[in-house]
């Protein structure tokens, strides 16, 4: 039978989702289904139980990022709990792949998420700054990913990690020795027809970037980092966003084939751009995304000239209608970062009923960026080139688990 | 028109040889076509003019495996003698895969030859131990492939290198810093497709294959030894088998792009097995070769019973038609390890000739080949443990070019 026209048409408008370590793009141009991702991907949905045993087991309140679903998908992370709870120990693994200068807010997520586990939990924190996967895949020099992991060093320090229990690592400098030899290990365990599957790489890729995954799967292993754990086969636990799932989907399908175990992750969504969740933030276009390096001024004119409204055209329309929570920029922007949950119920209420104006979220909206991005700011200026040196120094951590 | 059957048997008939750093094969099991070879890869022949431009600027005697055409290929040899003559520096690299604890003859030939370059023109030398490789290709532990690299160490040293001139590493331990640099630099050149077209790589091949080539490329570029040769873009001359090629080939294809020289080669055919030159030594078969651990009766005993002979099946018709020096396996060892032109040169026109037997010729043959392993014994006893680490360890050589 001959295939109809209309069913090639019909597939592509179907395309699904596409979420991948280089690529995030939702169905037709609209929002990502994290409930889709769940299943394809395979993991667990972060429920209320869950968070609530890691108040219990914390005895601190959960990270706002936890109680709105931010990070809203997991793998094991009852496994790291139960351990944890047993009085074994665990590590917190995360990184960053150092693309360009300056951090928008998205890119902070991860680190303050990864801070505050270090805070509840007490544990030691490693931290990959992927300068060969960007020199590889951005083609940059060595030199300019060099010089962009060390400046986005300062970033992440200056999200208040504490250096008792914190190393920092580049790839150029620190792959080597065993992490070389788990690199190795790796790489011996996976074919390639599985990292085209999982990754989607053609022949026509270069092979740095099939040699890659092994590079970011070794740190799950604590064998990787021998001055910290030694022979101490203890868990590890990796905050991230869900984009970087497939590189850690493989690591688990590894892991106990060579004598590890498989690490837990915890993941988030991701942050929106100030067009609306079916734009993208890119580095092409400064006015999607707020940085780290903007001015109060570019703040306030980010937020009032794009970030997408919910609201109705006319405040008359307005203050019958409400706004459409769903597709508001300004109070999504406020879910990941106004920590108090009454006053973000208390604008929701307002704004969705239409006694609150789009102008007015917005003002709020800028005073709560400005001074996340004002204390950043005054932190990342105090972050020397000497700390940066020291959270970079491969040394014992005699006092991690205090 | 239907493709006849027998076009099929002849296809399989007419195989080609298979020359790859995994695969030795002659075609349908008759000797290697070096001729067909150099033409494949496309090489260059090492005629004796360019032998007799060594021996000029040496002033040395060319090796024996240079006069009787066991290193028998090159790329660009002639570059690094215009080099050398105009007083510019250059050095050598080699190395081995350490698969298996005892070398056998096969083994020494590139480290003897390599020795003679180094006294020759004076010049620093890399050796490369891929305990990585092997630990993957082998699947050897990392621990056993390590210890295999520092035993196989040993055997290298005792072929006399020069220790202020000499520095072997294995990758296990000196992977990283510029050398990872390197790596990750010719990865990012090559792509995918490239590796499959110069290895044979199939999807079902681990991921570990993919990523090795840059190890073997990158000791070719001296900013890989930054202790060695700082930023000097020097030249970089590579004795090896021809089997190891395409590794090189794909490292030439390289280093412009990425601003290095490429790398000159200059390449041994293969020693034979003692049962003849289309048969394989092998490690499964310890009566295929005379290993340096051999004791002179195994010696003795080996070359009695299995090495080939081109000797007629009887007396009176060897006395009459003299001996097939063209497969004599004792003749053609005697051309590896015999040193007198003359004496070789009597010894196969009395052998070719009828006058000696096959008896006479496998006593000459136990002789040289017993007082070389004996010599190689004795050597290597002498390496302690102290001198292997100095050998290894990552230091300067000052007078590397004295």
């Amino acid at each position: 039978m001959e295939k109809p026209d209309d069913d090639k048409s019909k597939a592509v408008q179907e395309e699904e989702q596409v979420v991948n370590p280089w690529e995030v793009s939702a169905k037709d141009g609209g929002k990502i289904d994290y409930d889709k991702l769940i299943d394809k991907f395979g993991c667990q949905r972060l429920d209320k139980s869950l968070i609530d045993r890691v108040e219990r087991l914390t005895t601190k309140e959960p990270h706002v990022f936890l109680r709105r679903g931010v990070f809203f998908a997991h793998r094991d992370l009852n496994d790291i709990l139960d351990a944890y709870e047993r009085g074994e120990k665990f590590y917190l693994y995360t990184g960053r792949g150092p693309s360009s200068e300056a951090l928008h807010l998205g890119h902070l997520i991860p680190f303050m998420f990864t801070k505050y586990l270090q805070d509840a939990f007490k544990v030691p924190l490693v931290i990959q700054l992927t300068d060969d996967e960007k020199c590889m895949w951005k083609n940059l020099s060595v030199e300019e990913s060099q010089r962009l992991a060390r400046e986005n060093a300062k970033d992440i320090i200056a999200c208040g990690f504490d250096i008792s229990k914190t190393f920092i690592f580049s790839d150029f400098d620190y792959v080597g020795g065993a992490f070389y030899k788990n690199m190795v290990k790796v790489a011996k365990s996976v074919t390639y027809n599985k990292v085209v599957g999982i990754f989607g790489f053609t022949g026509e890729d270069h092979i740095g970037k099939v040699s890659f995954p092994p590079v970011q799967a070794v740190p799950s292993f604590p064998s990787s980092f021998p001055h910290l754990f030694g022979n101490d086969n203890i868990r590890c636990l990796i905050p991230c966003a869900i984009d970087q799932d497939p590189y850690f989907r493989m690591t688990r399908d590894v892991a106990p084939r060579i004598g590890y175990h498989k690490p837990a992750l915890i993941e988030s969504s991701f942050f929106p751009a100030l067009q609306g969740e079916n734009g993208k933030m890119s580095a092409s276009d400064p006015n999607s995304a707020i940085y780290v390096t903007d001015s109060a001024k570019e703040i306030k004119n980010k937020i009032n000239r794009y970030a997408f409204s919910g609201g109705q055209d006319s405040i008359e329309l307005h203050r019958k209608k409400g706004a459409n929570l769903e597709v508001d920029i300004p109070f999504k922007y406020l879910g990941f970062f106004l920590d108090d949950d009454k006053e973000l119920k208390r604008i929701g209420e307002e704004y969705g009923s239409g006694h609150m104006l789009t102008g007015e979220i917005k003002k709020i909206l800028i005073e709560v960026l400005t001074d996340l991005v004002e204390r950043h700011r005054r932190a990342r200026a105090a972050v020397t080139d000497e700390m940066v040196d020291a959270f970079m120094a491969v040394r014992p951590l005699p006092n991690m688990f205090n």
